[in-house]
């Protein structure tokens, strides 16, 4: 299998064209994939600087690049279009049946995708990002009733960056709360979460992975052992049952 | 022009469908598009349920459904595919050209575009994410040398939120330090930051939305008054260019 060069252009950032390119190239096993992104193509010597960059990487290799793109305006994608590779372009494919199905003319404009035009949502998003630092960990639980979700579960599962990934990208107010030896003894909730039942959600992980996970922060001890591991997983769960958590 | 119902389905999360989806979706303009978003669609029962969905939407209302999706299994597309609506899945459109062009069938496998097999990338990015906590506002400077970037910027530039962007996207190492009145008097960095000059950047924002950000903030005073946010982007600039700072 050879190496091959992908290349990912965009008017934008390029992470539509990257999460585009990233889940088909998955189904792809065995090949060695450089990926280049080249964001922010919005002018016509951008675009021939594009072509310059794909062109060359083919000379260099056996196989032709292969091209993802997001370019929303027709004349860059003209132009890019001219270099030696493999072009996949989602306004090539799917802005003409959407066309004909909204009986509509596309406006054809750049960076609309992260636009900033909806300031409420981008003000959402950021005071959502506020709420998930402030309320991370179980330090500070006064502001509980301002929050969507309350996030549970043990050490290192995954609470922190998926408050915060929600927060970002979905403007969701995400709080979370460890739990610990204090509620495993007591099987049970402090009163602080079992009174707002309906806002909490439980996240659990895989023994082997957790343990994967808690060795790389602390190799040895009680705290990534198998043993230990699989005893807090088990604790939580029959938490979740017990109030009925998702 | 009508309202419109559209759906997302995917395997997993659903991420990958709405990025598309959205991208595309901007390109029309006054349409009101009611969003629903069908996630880990893996067995035929719930490949079902998606189309009575679909259908229901469709019999609801003037106009048919949109249907983004990213379904790698055939079986499950083909049932999908079913449903009354706009069709528009990026593995019926790309995944023929790109085996094509790799000389290899695809494995058609679902859950890998959010795979969980790269352990080190993934712990990475964890990792990187704590330190972005860590690290935000200036508070703790003595791990700077870790940094891969340091952004420094006026409040409300956007320093935190594009600090775990790149940590929970990329697995950059990103630390913030916020410019202040300290900085605009003397017009030169702190020490910390000044040994510094190869890591750090520069956000600049335009004066209306930072004026309009600090707003929702404080409305009133000194700190959302127009004067006051000018006046701290320009130094914030001076500075900048004094120290060469992207």
């Amino acid at each position: 299998m050879s190496e091959r060069t992908v290349f990912f252009l965009s008017d934008q950032t390029g992470v539509t064209a990257e999460t585009l390119g990233h889940s088909l190239l998955t189904q792809f096993d065995g090949h060695h994939f450089r990926h280049v992104t080249l964001p922010f193509i919005d002018t016509d010597d951008k675009a021939r600087e594009a072509v310059q960059k794909i062109n060359e990487a083919a000379t260099e290799a056996d196989a032709r690049p292969i091209v993802f793109s997001t370019l929303v305006q027709d004349e860059f994608r003209s132009v890019v279009r001219e270099a030696d590779g493999l072009h996949l372009d989602i306004f090539d494919v799917f802005l003409e049946p959407l066309e004909e199905e909204l009986q509509q003319k596309s406006t054809h404009t750049a960076g609309r995708a992260h636009g900033m035009s909806d300031i409420e949502s981008y003000m959402k998003r950021i005071e959502a990002t506020n709420f998930a630092l402030a309320n991370d960990d179980g330090g500070v639980t006064r502001d509980y009733e301002k929050a969507d979700v309350i996030l549970i579960g043990v050490s290192r599962s995954g609470k922190t960056p998926t408050c915060l990934y929600l927060a970002l990208q979905y403007g969701v107010y995400a709080a979370n709360f460890p739990l610990t030896d204090e509620e495993f003894d007591s099987g049970a909730l402090p009163k602080i979460l079992s009174k707002r039942q309906s806002q909490l959600f439980g996240l659990t992980i895989a023994p082997t992975r957790l343990q994967q996970i808690r060795r790389e922060r602390r190799a040895l001890g009680k705290y990534s052992s198998a043993q230990q591991v699989r005893y807090e997983l088990r604790e939580a769960e029959k938490i979740f049952k017990k109030y009925g958590i998702p």
